[in-house]
């Protein structure tokens, strides 16, 4: 696609995981310079066994990240996404191999990235948010400890019993080139995605927050389809928006886009374990900073048998909302 | 490097494993068309880990011939060679991983290949000898059944009581593309290598010493620089010449190449357990089939720590071996 008599923008799209991946996958189709920064704090499933037994970054996000911007044959976006299944090689991503991999012989994530973005053709490129290695910790109201992305996903007490802190143990600091990226942006995109496992993470490396109030970027926040039962249940459009300004340290956002279509019942009922779809308060419908449209995927996603992780099954449909977000620049 | 005055040559290298490595990355100067076909054989480390739990062909041997003729960018082809360490992956290279998870995407190791081979940049092509899934076997005289490349390599019987039979089970159908690769050859090299579980295995599958005797090509064969224990104690040159041509049905090599410079006292010392340098009976210095010349490499392989297989530690230099093969053209 072109855009008519419009300048090329250089677009930040800021989480991790299958939110960042639909967003990319959208706006890999116009001509604009795409940087996806992804967060380093996952550590469940392919990922999290990387992790411990090879001592790595996470590479799961970057994958997701990578492969959305690729332009290489179809056979190879295929291999990235490929779960060994059997053996000990059994729920391995091959892409995170690959990635690992190349992080083990260069000895630094940044530049295998850039070697993996060569053999996959990705239009743009994926910073990691931090160099560092950092394991998410969230402490509950109630006293409560969770340590580590996945056993924080896997919680239902979040919403029971409230977070007191979610923080970085280390903590982080931003990778330069991160921050660069940001202050340079003309648009810069955060979410969707799972909000306390893949969006705050970012907000909690040093600087970041800093940077995003800095930059002269507009500043776009994608609010999820749907909650998540145990972290989000009963949120509203704008209850996600305020979560994540309160992480940002301002009300920083010039437009939120969310779905205002209901999905069908049939993929609801599918979906009805894992989380309800995001209702949006009157409050926010007369508000010009609040877009609405209809962004729902018409499928289910269909979860590979390979995969061991839970994964959101109703998304949003990637052309939808990359129109939305392209029609604000 | 130019060849004056000579025209480009289609050339077949026969084998698998390191001494097909050396070979093939020391012709990959020349400019002539190079196709390497491999044994299918190979059951043990990672490759016999592949295949037991994934269902694949033996990824090893091809994926040596893959970095021997790849011009992609080094830190590729490390990867490719890289061994992880640690954890669930120990001791599976990255490169066997590539290979297989291609099968299992494409369904077909030849389409696999082509893909792989897109990825490596390599000059010329990699060919499986068979498409079938095959496991040598071996019958010795005094009755024992060694069941396995694996087996049978690290067994020291061989010398000892003698082979009755060696054999693939079930039997292969050789794959065509190889058989046409022999027929429109100008030039047929065969080894150095393991020979009863690297060179000889070729020569199990049906069709191939057909097609080998059968061919208009210049016929080579490269002796192997040192002798196996257990394997073949005492073989001088033409041992190994002889034991070849036995399961080709012919005496079918125009010419003999071999080493006829003693390794260092060094190396030898080292390699002492592995095996001794092969020498060349008074009766072959004479005969103008039999080329001799100073073909060892100065230096002493360095195994990677996390290779769990036991490695000929001393080698065919690969540029004085390809200037005589080139020579012969």
């Amino acid at each position: 696609m072109t855009v008519k008599g419009a300048q090329i923008k250089n677009i930040v799209v800021i989480g991790g995981g299958t939110g960042t991946f639909t967003v990319l996958s959208g706006l890999k189709k116009y001509p604009h310079n795409l940087t996806a920064i992804v967060s380093m704090a996952d550590d469940g499933g392919s990922t999290g066994r990387l992790r411990d037994e090879l001592g790595v970054l996470p590479p799961g996000d970057i994958r997701q990240c990578l492969v959305a911007l690729s332009e290489a044959d179809i056979l190879l976006r295929d291999l990235f996404n490929y779960r060994f299944n059997g053996g000990n090689l059994d729920g391995h991503s091959f892409g995170n191999l690959f990635i690992s991999a190349f992080e083990k012989i260069t000895g630094d994530l940044d530049k295998a990235l850039e070697e993996v973005s060569n053999v996959l053709k990705i239009k743009g490129r994926v910073l990691p948010i931090t160099l560092d290695k950092v394991q998410l910790r969230a402490k509950l109201e109630n006293g409560t400890e969770l340590n580590g992305e996945n056993e924080i996903n896997n919680s239902w007490l979040l919403s029971k019993f409230g977070i007191k802190r979610l923080f970085l143990n280390p903590q982080a600091k931003a990778n330069p080139r991160a921050i660069q990226a940001i202050l340079e942006a003309d648009a810069i995109v955060v979410g969707p995605g799972n909000l306390y496992c893949s969006i705050v993470p970012n907000l909690l490396v040093k600087g970041i927050p800093e940077a995003i109030r800095k930059s002269k970027a507009l500043k776009i926040y994608i609010c999820n389809v749907m909650t998540k039962h145990g972290h989000t249940d009963g949120f509203k459009v704008n209850d996600f928006v305020n979560a994540i300004e309160e992480y940002l340290g301002d009300k920083i956002f010039d437009y939120i886009i969310f779905n205002n279509k209901k999905p069908s019942a049939a993929l609801l009922g599918r979906y009805s374990s894992e989380g309800d779809w995001v209702k949006s308060e009157e409050s926010i419908l007369k508000n010009r900073r609040f877009i609405g449209a209809n962004l729902v995927s018409p499928e289910l996603y269909r979860q590979d048998p390979a995969d061991k992780l839970k994964r959101t099954l109703i998304r949003h449909d990637p052309d939808k909302l990359a129109k939305v977000i392209i029609s604000l620049l």
